[in-house]
């Protein structure tokens, strides 16, 4: 083959090599979990302190406020499964302790569940992930051992811990 | 007179005393701040939970949380005095300690302010209410002395402690 061939069968590798990787980096992207833009005003559903000595302490210890999307309070509400759309935020930030009282720090990390039940159809239809500090770094790197695998004792409840309180 | 003319005169000073009761008692319901319908889905400002030992334990100890209706939470954000209308609640629960770990408990009282500059000059313009536990119940005989007099500190934060965060 001439060098003109070479080069040109070597061009249009190296463009298929990229439009394939943009592909898995699109298709990677929508399978990730939505930072869940404007928490901060949807519905407090509880909060709750976990201290050291805790048997989560070491991943969510601090103070910790659950946030609900519309279809997800709805849903808590309701009692019922969460459609598709529902985000449930738990929203993790220092407890600082002082003078007998606890005070909320810096955050550490914005976990989100996210219901899409096509997407995410391996993880009970719930993606996971977390979001470190004010930032929209992800920090989950495998939902299903770091996330899924306990929430999925809480099947019967839509593998969702918290439930709404008045 | 006869004794048509007592009877006739005794009514119209009973129907009189009976009106101006209820002119009185409609005024008084007037400077009384609403029951803030609503309000577990109003915006999350804040928490806090006071233990044993805080100097306002006894009167708010438990985990609290600061909820702003629409009007108050763009002053909190915008930093300025709340006009009004604006309406803050400060929710309090018990706080249940068990196994490293503070969660809530039932509602001890829902207290309230609401601006109304007029209604409310003697104390900054804001109303203070308290209502017991889940109820409507009024719980605040004198709004000065039990709220006001500790707010009056925050006069250059519009008598307010709470301070929106992120």
């Amino acid at each position: 083959m001439s060098k003109k061939v070479v080069f040109i069968v070597m061009s249009c590798l190296a463009v298929l090599a990229l439009a394939l990787g943009v592909m898995a980096w699109a298709d990677g992207n929508a399978n990730q979990v939505d930072y869940p833009e404007g928490y901060r005003q949807w519905a407090h559903v509880k909060s709750m302190v976990l201290q050291a000595g805790h048997p989560f302490y070491d991943t969510v210890g601090g103070i910790h406020h659950i946030y609900a999307n519309t279809k997800a309070l709805a849903a808590m509400k309701a009692g019922k499964p969460h459609p598709d759309g529902a985000v449930i935020v738990f929203d993790l930030l220092e407890a600082k302790s002082e003078n007998n009282a606890i005070a909320e720090g810096s955050r550490k990390v914005v976990n989100v569940m996210q219901k899409n039940s096509k997407k995410f159809a391996a993880t009970g239809g719930w993606g996971f992930e977390g979001f470190k500090g004010d930032t929209k770094e992800r920090v989950v790197m495998d939902a299903k051992s770091a996330c899924f695998d306990c929430h999925a004792g809480r099947k019967a409840q839509d593998y969702v811990f918290s439930t709404y309180r008045q």
